[in-house]
């Protein structure tokens, strides 16, 4: 029968799952979501993420592709999936796309969201939900930074394993946003063309030594010319980081 | 020694709990507490809450009290007390308080906050944090209702074991504000000099029906007259409860 794509909008809690890609019998996003059209279709159907997220991230606007027969309306589609997923992830919508559509290599960009809980102590309801750094750090400082790190860069020194990436590691952030809110959480917001392995992580890790004071915004700049991961700050947590959305 | 009442601010998790009120061996906020102040003073230590919370409501802002010797500065206890609980229940701040404080009898009122996600799909990240109501809510109705439901009443209708309350079913509601978030979900915020047992996840089992066009604001006015728990409409879940702050 006939396919035709279909881009799904998608949640999901990072807790619930060890990331996104299959590694069977671990439960990941993905299958759930090939278990579950597998339930609706009775065949298997292969389900592409716009990338991959690691256990315990979040995610408020994953988009993912598949080809199937156009057999339901998207809005039943959505009941039926989300009938059979367990709670932990939702589809939000589904729609039909022009062939040719892949939720990986259609990407035009992305959005991530990193929480720092930046209290002491954590708010419980925060856990899981942000890194929790209890010493204040420094905004301005953090923005200056944060400058240092927009626009098109090599961003070698900020992805964990450079072999993944086939290509080229430069890519072009165009904007971070750093906001407090007023439960004392800082929510830092990247927009790019893509991201590399554990980038934003990185990134993160990079931005709180700065707020820390332990590092200068001249440093950062440093580092990032020095095109190496050796001597880059550690990675932060996990469980602060959302993929918000990504656009075609 | 010489002890003085202290004032605890706390804030919990509510899935984390089998509520607040000791019921041993289960896992309760007063038995947390209670174990943490053992672990510090050496001997036992009652701790008094402001009210109990059942299992799975949340609080950001309930307050106890206990009677300890001033050996250690309120910062200083915080941190040890913290040090000595899970992390789904954190001490926020302590005081010092005159002779007689109790965090009962001592408590002026209340404000509760009430979370419907009116969602559909539930979003995962909202699992146990709010009532998921798929259905679209009338807001101006359930505003109407809200209303009728403020001011000085006998609410024996709301309340779920009426033999609990010793003396008198008449509270007084200063306020219910209804708002909706961007997200979708509905925030109802409940400010009273107190609430009988149960009595805000009945008032918000009452809205929800509002809402929905399956009972007017007259019906229930006329449910209040009852004063009658019979044929009032069913209690709300607790996952969408939380105790937000104690006036004194």
């Amino acid at each position: 029968m006939k396919t035709v794509p279909h881009r799904l909008l998608l949640a999901y809690r990072g807790e619930d799952f060890f990331g996104w890609q299959r590694q069977d019998p671990d439960p990941t996003v993905q299958l759930a979501l090939e278990t579950a059209f597998q339930k609706i279709f009775n065949h298997p159907v292969a389900v592409a993420g716009s990338g991959r997220t690691d256990r315990h991230v979040h995610a408020l606007g994953q988009v993912a592709s598949c080809e199937i027969p156009p057999l339901h309306p998207p809005a039943t589609l959505v009941k039926a999936l989300n009938f059979h997923l367990p709670p932990g992830v939702r589809v939000l919508s589904i729609r039909r796309e022009k062939p040719g559509f892949h939720a990986r290599f259609s990407a035009k960009g992305k959005t991530y969201l990193y929480r720092i809980a930046n209290t002491d102590p954590l708010h419980p309801l925060e856990i899981g939900r942000a890194w929790h750094v209890p010493r204040p750090l420094n905004l301005p400082l953090m923005r200056q930074a944060a400058k240092v790190l927009t626009g098109k860069h090599d961003f070698a020194s900020f992805t964990s394993n450079p072999g993944y990436e086939r290509k080229s590691t430069t890519r072009h952030i165009r904007s971070i946003q750093i906001v407090k809110k007023k439960s004392g959480v800082l929510e830092l917001t990247f927009d790019g063309n893509g991201f590399l392995y554990r980038m934003v992580r990185n990134l993160v890790g990079a931005l709180a030594k700065v707020g820390q004071g332990r590092l200068s915004p001249a440093d950062l700049k440093k580092i990032l010319k020095a095109r190496s991961r050796t001597g880059a700050p550690p990675t932060a947590p996990a469980e602060g980081l959302y993929l918000a959305s990504v656009k075609y």
